[in-house]
C-alpha cells in the first residue's frame, strides 16, 4: 500500500503507538500505558473527511488487507476492502487498530505491567465499552475527529452500535453486521464451555503460563471448536461436509477423525493456537458477555441512540443462529423509536454467522450503496 | 415395585445377567462375555404380550422409575413410567436395559477384559445395531420374543428405529421420540468437541485411568457443558436465565460464574462426572454419530422398513434444535414409502430437546393414545 512509503508517518501498515493513558475502565481499573497496534490503508484526505474504521471481531485483527505476520494468510476483509471495494484506499482512509485484550500488539493479558511480567489475570476485565473508548483515544492522537463510517461484524458491530452511542457526534455512518445489543443466555453459554476448556487444561496455570515452555493450546482448541459450531450454519455444515468420510472408503471404528466435519474442527483448533493467546479468549469472550448496550442507559436500548444524527446500516443473514435477525430487528426498533436514520436488511446465505467473511455480493453491494449515499450527502 | 419381592427372579429391580456371548459386532470384532444391568417394573402376563422395552438416551441407564443409585435422584422418566402413566406396571411389564459400552453395569469400557485390567480403549468401537443386538439376546434369555412396545428419545430413538429394521417381526409398536435417522454434520460436531475434551484431559492417559485415583473429570464436564447445550432452546435458555446474575447484584468484573446461565451450566458439567465414565462417552458418542439407518440398508432409507408390519409412532418438538422436526419428517416419509403404519406429531414445547424428558402434557397424551390403540387392535 502506498501509506508504507514513509515509515515515520503514524500511518500504513504494522504502525504501533503507546499512549500514556490512563484510561479508566467500566470496572472500575483504569489502564497505562496503552499500547496499540494498527493497520492504515489509503490516505486521509485534507478536511480529515473519508475516515473509516473497521472494528474486528473476537478472534480477528487489524490486518483486514494485509499480510497476517504469524499466518502469512491474506487479510480477512479484502473481499470488503480493497482497489475496487466498498472500501477503497483510493477514497477512504481506512484504519483497523487491534482491540484492547486481544494479543496481536495492542494491551492485553500478554503485555508487561508495571512489574515488567505479563499481566496475564491481573490484566483488568474490559467491556466492549472499554475498548471503544481506547480507540477514541488513539484517534484523538492521530487528529482524526470524526468518522466517515463505522464498520464492522460481529464483535465488530458490537462495538460500531458503542461507537455510535458513545460518540454520536464522531460518527457520520454506522454500519453493524451481524450482531446483537446484548449477548443472549446461549452467547454466554457458548463462550463459558470454551473458558472452561482453557481453565480446564493444566497448562493454564491460574494464566501464568507465559514464562512456561507450554501454553494452554489443548483447552483452546477444543474452545474453538466449540465456538466454531457456532459460526456456521447447519445447512453449510450439511452441503460442505455432510457425513462424509476423511480420506477414507469406510468408518475406522476407532476415535480417528473419520469424518471431514471432525477432520476440520481438529485443524481449525489446532491452527487457532498458533495466532492466538488463551488468555486473550478469556477477556474478550468476558468482554462479549458482558456487553449490553441496553443496559449501559436505563434498560432501554433507545436511549442509547438518542438525538443522533448517525445514520446506520444493520445487516443480518437469514442462516446465522448466534446473532439471528430477530437481534438485528431488536436494534432497529430502538433506532427507531430514538427517531435515527436506519437502513436494514436480512440478506440470505448458507453460510452462518460467518457470512459477514465471505462471499455474499449482496453484502458488499448494501455497504457500497450505503457509504456512497452517506458520502453524496 | 412388586416385582422386588422375589429376588431371585430374573425380573425386578437391579438384575444383572452375564451372557456368553459371542456378540458379533458391526466393526468386525465380537464381545464375549456380556454383561446386562436392567430394571423391569411390573409383571410379564401369562401370554407374553405386556412387554414393553424403554431405551435409554447417550447419558441416561436403565433407572427409569427408580432411584439413580449414585445420585439417589427419581427415575428419570418417572412422567412417563408409573401408575395411571401411560406405561403403567399395573398393565405392562416394563424393561429397560442399560446399553452396551455405557458404565452402569452393562459391559463398557470400564468393564474387565479377559487379562482382569479394565478394557479402557480395548473395548471395541460399538454401534447402535450393537446396542439393539445385545438387546435381543438379553430379551432371548428372558423369554421375551415379542414386545408390545419399543420407546425411547433421542440415543433411545435411535434403538427404536434400529429395532424396527432389526427385528420387525418382534417389534408390534415402535413409538421414537426427538430423534434421527442418522446423525448430521453438526451432531458430530459437538460431539468430537466433547471428545476432545475429554482426550485434552491429562487425566485421560489415553483412557487408562481407571486405576489412577484421578479420572479426566476436568475434560468429562467440559464435554457435558457443550452438549447440554444442545439439549436446550435459546428461548429457554433465555426465559430461563436470560442476562440474569447468579446471587450477586452487579457484575463481578473478573471471571467467576457471574451469570446464572454459567453457574447452571458449571453445575451441570460438575454433577455428571460423579455418575458417568468419560471413556463410556467416548464410545455412546461414536456409535451416534456413525448412526446412518440409511447407509445400512442400501442408502434408502425406506428399505429399513420394507415389509414391516409394526405400527411407529414418531414424535418431534418445534423447540428441538439438535433433533428438528425435519429428521422425524424424513423418516415419516420413509415409512410412508415403505407402506408402514406411521402417526406423527410435532409438539409445541418451550425445553427444546430436553422436552422428551420434562413435562409436555401433549407427549403423555400421545403416547398413551398410541399404546392403547395398539392394545385395543
Amino acid at each position: 500500500m502506498e501509506a508504507m512509503a514513509d515509515d515515520t508517518s503514524p500511518f500504513g501498515a504494522a504502525r504501533t503507538l503507546t499512549l500514556p493513558g490512563p484510561l479508566a475502565l467500566d470496572g472500575g481499573a483504569s489502564l497505562a500505558p496503552l499500547d496499540f497496534a494498527y493497520e492504515t490503508y489509503g490516505e486521509l484526505n485534507e478536511d480529515k473527511s473519508n475516515a473509516i474504521l473497521i472494528c474486528h471481531a473476537l478472534t480477528l485483527d487489524q490486518f483486514v488487507a494485509s499480510a497476517h505476520p504469524l499466518t502469512g494468510k491474506p487479510g480477512w476483509w479484502t473481499r470488503m476492502v480493497g482497489e475496487g471495494k466498498p472500501i477503497d484506499p483510493a477514497r477512504h482512509f481506512v484504519i483497523c487498530i487491534n482491540v484492547l485484550g486481544s494479543c496481536m500488539g495492542s494491551s492485553g493479558p500478554a503485555s508487561e505491567a508495571e512489574d515488567g511480567q505479563p499481566y496475564a489475570m491481573r490484566f483488568p476485565v474490559i467491556t466492549i465499552r472499554d475498548m471503544v473508548r481506547a480507540q477514541a483515544m488513539l484517534l484523538d492522537r492521530l487528529g482524526i475527529e470524526t468518522l466517515a463510517a463505522v464498520i464492522g461484524g460481529s464483535m465488530g458491530g458490537m462495538q460500531v452500535l458503542e461507537w455510535a452511542a458513545c460518540y454520536p457526534e464522531r460518527v457520520k455512518s454506522a454500519i453493524a453486521i451481524a450482531t446483537a445489543a446484548r449477548h443472549s443466555a446461549q452467547n454466554i453459554a457458548f463462550h463459558e464451555v470454551g473458558r472452561q476448556a482453557i481453565m480446564a487444561d493444566p497448562n493454564w496455570h491460574g494464566g501464568d503460563y507465559y514464562a512456561n515452555g507450554d501454553a494452554p493450546t489443548k483447552g483452546l482448541a477444543v474452545a474453538r471448536m466449540a465456538a466454531h459450531i457456532t459460526y456456521l450454519s447447519e445447512e453449510g455444515l450439511t452441503e460442505k461436509f455432510g457425513r462424509r468420510l476423511q480420506a477414507r472408503d469406510s468408518k475406522s471404528f476407532g476415535f480417528d477423525a473419520d469424518f471431514q466435519i471432525e477432520s476440520y474442527l481438529r485443524h481449525q483448533g489446532i491452527s487457532f493456537v498458533d495466532r492466538f493467546d488463551a488468555n486473550s479468549y478469556l477477556y474478550i469472550t468476558r468482554a462479549m458477555d458482558y456487553f449490553d448496550l441496553a443496559e449501559e442507559h436505563g434498560g432501554l436500548l433507545a436511549n442509547a441512540f438518542a438525538g443522533t444524527r448517525t445514520r446506520f446500516c444493520m445487516i443480518s443473514f437469514d442462516s446465522d443462529w448466534l446473532y439471528p435477525t430477530a437481534e438485528a430487528r431488536i436494534i432497529v426498533r430502538a433506532l427507531n423509536a430514538a427517531g435515527a436514520e436506519v437502513s436494514f436488511v436480512e440478506l440470505s446465505s448458507p453460510f452462518g454467522h460467518d457470512a459477514f467473511l465471505l462471499d455474499v455480493p449482496e453484502l458488499n453491494a448494501t455497504v457500497d450503496g450505503f457509504l456512497r449515499a452517506g458520502e453524496g450527502a
